[in-house]
């Protein structure tokens, strides 16, 4: 038996400034980017910070929204313009609970060359096996790249498909996924691949992940992986980390 | 409405302090470098440390210079010999408030390639469509490359000419600009620029940011971008940052 | 006379926490890979942490097992799930006292181009010679690439063979040795040089280091050197140092 | 008038342990490399730590050498098997009061592919027009590449010539100067250099420092700015800053 994620709402918000702080802490923002819950109670609803930097983040900062961008209790506390990331993907995605949104370095090269991001190593195998590249030019022609409404999130959305990822040109990329560790996990290792597929493609041809090898290790990926993953990086962050029991058989764990 | 920008000169010169203070913390300086801002009060002058590494100014060093580098209170203090940069730029640019100078380094190696520097990322484009390379061997033959001489900077400062950053051969960069904030936030982007564009082109041929693109982010940039972008590096500088009210409507945020 | 290591359980347990440390903080290992030594007094055991990340590991983390990955005292702990690398490496090599599993980044390109690392300089002499990649698809078919029973596991030593270091295909590397102190050791100047070699790759053709050099190296390679860099390490990782007496005549050092 | 090094023995070991120190922060050494001082009142002597890493380094560890290597008052403690690498460079170089042994990363790939290390930005002109590369294997054969005797020391010696900087094939360099803070400067600027060439490289032709521009930096370069980097570095290596007044005029500063 895994892990069953029965937190309060507070609870929920907790973990969601912890990952702010985990993704400054790891590299993957800086003083932008964004990281979103599905409300838990209210499939309609989602949160996020403020208009802040991931690091500065406290639980006062999260925002709760309508799917389309509408703030429910404002408090005079600015959002996100680019918000609408997070809102068309969960409009889009029932099963998607927790959204990121990064500038993380290592992806841009990918976004700007027409070089598909394949996984290299197993533990970056999240991303599958095609990882799209959108391009706000394409529908909307030349704009500041900024995914200000819900018409550019959804055209987004459409390129995301029902994929874990897609790099958005110029820009940086979303991350959806089933759980917030999932989402959190995923960007760490996506720069992690990006990195070290540069490195290897100056070294010679690249042997990548088959697709069997990525969907072994998409079902045999258990809680467990995750939670090893989030108490390291809490702690490097200097965030508690929330240790609740884990029943059942061992996990698969590497 | 954008926040009006009505500090005290002392308010003023402490925020020069973090500027500095940001600068080395974000690894764009390191013991060599400055940045300076026009007095507030008094547009024939400038403040610029005296001649010491970023990471260690006090309030107590900051100088004030005419714009021909004469100091006006020197009380035995030694100016940066480069000064005459900064005073070269305002001299010839009544909209720019703050110039850095700095050797940032993922920056050097497109002033001596030819390689031009373009803006990959949306949070890159304060550089504009070109960033020129300035020589001192063009005009003044074989120097110690240091602008030591109001000659020497008005040369650079033509060569800068009404943009925002001009690369200096073999040495660095000036970043000019009509804010602190913004001259720090575009050193800082310069130099991830300059590392992206070096790995992008090490995969293959990179799609730049379109000039409608550029124009588009720059008219659509809002003070509150730079405010968000400061409390974090304020954050990491180990600095105060001076939390005053926005007004207005929600300002445009990535 | 070299220093005769004849420590207590106790104390062998506490060095295997400090290495586990001292691997996180030299970026050998992130949240994942593991680090086991041979039971000082019971050839056919080992021990290593609980499944956890080796940063936060403590001495109540770590457990016994028999070569075969049967847990002596389990008390409710998660082993690894990759255990059986360490397993199989005992089993098939009585001179090896300790083994490390780690993804260590810049290793990452070698194990999937087939481009050979080899030793750049002197410090990263002991990879040998001939550093095999063992690939689990060979064997073993799409799998989700973990080593997680003693069949894989014995695979790979076969691989290893008599050699201090295999690679492992898209996923990371195995490191054996006579003593913990060589194994992390050996560790981390694998990712530097990794590192380095693709450096120079990119220069230019690369002189490596002869057969006889490497030969040379190791035969002269005194504890002392490995003492060194461990009291470094330590003060790094903060961890205390065990300064025990080295009798004897000057050991060579570097 | 520049300042006048007038220092007491203590405070020029002191200033030894700082420098020590200093290059561990700055990643120019790491468990291995050292820095010598020669005696400031005995130019047949130097002083050097027992062999332990530079960032473990007390005063107590500091020991004085006859120029063959020769401990005068060892104490037990264990000296540096390379330390003939100091001894070799004063015997032949009266003006030479420092040395520097070290493996900083970036130089490397220069030592092992015959690509000529050479000046790209003014802050690293100190290495000069040509930084030969010493091979151990052209006079001694297959070694383990150590400097362990004075023969060794000496034919190193030759091939550095009056020159500050020489590079070790698969080994590191030697830098050599007139002051401690001179061989800690061109050591961290010399790995700076490295990085950047190599990067620049693969942008595409590089144009390198000018003979009359290195000259020109040479001749211009006062005590002044290894002042200003050596406050830096000793806050970054949070050791104290020695504050002697620097009398007379304006000193060259960048």
């Amino acid at each position: 038996m895994e892990r069953t994620v029965t937190m309060s709402l507070t609870d929920a918000l907790n973990e969601l400034v912890t990952a702010n702080r985990i993704l400054a802490r790891e590299g993957v923002v800086d003083a932008f980017g964004h990281v979103s819950i599905r409300h838990p109670e209210a499939a309609q609803r989602y949160w996020v910070s403020r208009a802040r930097a991931p690091d500065c983040i406290e639980l006062d900062d999260l925002m709760e929204f309508a799917l389309d961008g509408t703030p429910i209790d404002p408090a005079g506390r600015n959002p996100y313009a680019e918000r609408h990331i997070h809102g068309a993907v969960y409009e889009d995605r029932p099963e998607v609970h927790a959204v990121v949104h990064n500038h993380s370095p290592s992806l841009i090269p990918y976004s700007i060359t027409g070089v598909p991001l394949r996984p290299v190593m197993h533990m970056c195998a999240s991303m599958g096996t095609h990882v799209p590249v959108w391009d706000s030019r394409s529908a909307f022609g030349d704009t500041n790249l900024l995914v200000t409404s819900m018409s550019m999130g959804r055209d987004l959305a459409r390129a995301l498909g029902t994929r874990p990822v897609a790099l958005m040109r110029g820009h940086g990329c979303v991350v959806a996924g089933p759980s917030l560790r999932n989402v959190v996990f995923n960007s760490i290792y996506l720069e992690l691949n990006a990195h070290l597929q540069m490195q290897a493609s100056s070294l010679g041809e690249v042997t990548f992940l088959s697709d069997g090898e990525i969907a072994a290790i998409l079902q045999t990926r258990s809680s467990f992986t995750y939670e090893r993953a989030w108490e390291y990086w809490c702690r490097r962050a200097g965030r508690a980390y929330d240790h609740r029991p884990m029943g059942g058989p061992l996990s698969q764990a590497t």
